[in-house]
């Protein structure tokens, strides 16, 4: 958690509060976003919610991260607000912006060429798609009709993608990947985890400490497995840093260390796969 | 949506941020607490930072939900941090809690008990765990030595629950369910879906829009599957109601209503098991 390139991740579906879907898109973009070396500081779930949405965009805002990332609510229903949401909390118009228009069009002659579809009539539910808050930019969809979003705001950069899984990433992968490796700068996480048999997490805690005293650079986090009773403890070493030498380097320095106390300890340690 | 209970989930956990692992404990709240006739409002996910934990729960108490529940950040290592968090939020002090520490020593007697430690030495790590915010109540864990904690503070209760599903279950099945159930006055959820081929998500978008207009207590939501191309879409209808009769009349009234105009309009459906 050592970068300081913060990233927010906004969720935006009553599919999600309701527990009926779990929260993949989250995660992925959140391992995502770690592998390029930036922090994700929050990730924010809400549901379909004019006033929910732009007051979740408004208080990220104020909180200043480097992105923000919204997933959900830019297809063509009348629960799909997310970019109504973003104008409210950017203070801007919504318009019908040209490109957008244009991608959601070309979109829907391919699916007459494909005969899946009989006619390209841009319906207010289509049209809908492209209306954008004022000055953002459409971010071309692979695989489906709704473009993600960008948007520039007060030193932030709001990205807005889809809710389907397929098409998020689709659009990451093409547009928004290249934006966080540069704000990354080279930036890159590096993690280790190490399995503990044979000592209580309240025994682990000061071993812990003290590495992370002696390695400022790296983060220890201990996950006890089931329960603290049965004494299986994954320990997750991880770092951020600017060459992946240095960054092995710290890690294998804190793994030797804590391997060591553990095993004076009684512990038994094995290396796992991440 | 409709009830007006409303809860608040608050994930602590620096693994959640990093992608390390998906947040199943919130879509198991989420989907349990919905299914008590409640509503979740919000899901926040924050790291292991002082700061940040109790910023979060100190927006999401101004937010007024009846319940704030998080989970994560009890145990005894040094960045288990979401007691000291609340303790801010709600400026109180943290105080050793003599239920809490009785708790804990009859925990590690068992271990002792059973062969599996050798000794019940409170050390400062164990006790970490029962210095609750003044005025709280430890909730018993039947699977580890971390107590749940009840903090009932200027008309919110919050609820802080350990981050290792099996014990934050646990917890809640024993002491949060009642708690919840009563709140809830008898209000349930109801849910159906149905799976729709041959429709483009925004040719739906009308029929949806009219159906909901006649049904006003039922919330009808598109989910796209892969991609607004391939056509399967699932629709999601669901209702929160007093007596189980009645949500289930207004569920079938308004799947027949929607069922009717797909059909008109080409569209093919069948239902889904949920």
């Amino acid at each position: 958690m050592s970068s300081n390139v913060n990233v927010e991740i906004i969720s935006i579906g009553n599919e999600l509060l309701i527990g009926k879907i779990l929260n993949t898109n989250a995660h992925w973009l959140a391992k995502r976003i770690t592998s390029l070396g930036l922090s994700v500081r929050r990730i924010t779930v809400i549901g379909d919610d004019l006033a929910e949405i732009s007051s979740a965009i408004r208080d990220s805002i104020l909180r200043r991260p480097a992105f923000i990332i919204t997933t959900g609510g830019l297809g063509p229903t009348f629960d799909d607000k997310t970019l109504e949401g973003v104008a409210i909390a950017t203070n801007r118009d919504l318009e019908e912006n040209k490109e957008a228009l244009e991608m959601i069009r070309r979109k829907y002659e391919e699916y007459v060429a494909e005969g899946l579809m009989e006619s390209v009539e841009l319906t207010q539910y289509r049209v809908k798609m492209a209306r954008l808050p004022k000055g953002a930019k459409p971010l071309p969809n692979p695989l489906g009709t709704a473009p993600g979003v960008l948007l520039e705001h007060g030193g932030v950069t709001l990205i807005m993608l889809p809710g389907v899984p397929e098409e998020m990433k689709a659009i990451f992968e093409e547009s928004v990947l290249p934006l966080l490796r540069k704000a990354a700068g080279g930036m890159i996480f590096y993690e280790a985890s190490l399995e503990v048999a044979g000592l209580y997490e309240s025994d682990l805690a000061p071993l812990i400490e003290e590495v992370m005293r002696e390695n400022p650079y790296v983060y220890i986090k201990s996950h006890p497995k089931v329960s603290e009773k049965v004494r299986r403890i994954e320990l997750h070493l991880s770092t951020t840093c600017s060459d992946e030498r240095t960054a092995k380097q710290r890690i294998e320095r804190a793994v030797m260390q804590i391997s060591s106390l553990i095993s004076e300890r009684g512990g038994r340690i094995q290396p796992m796969q991440i």
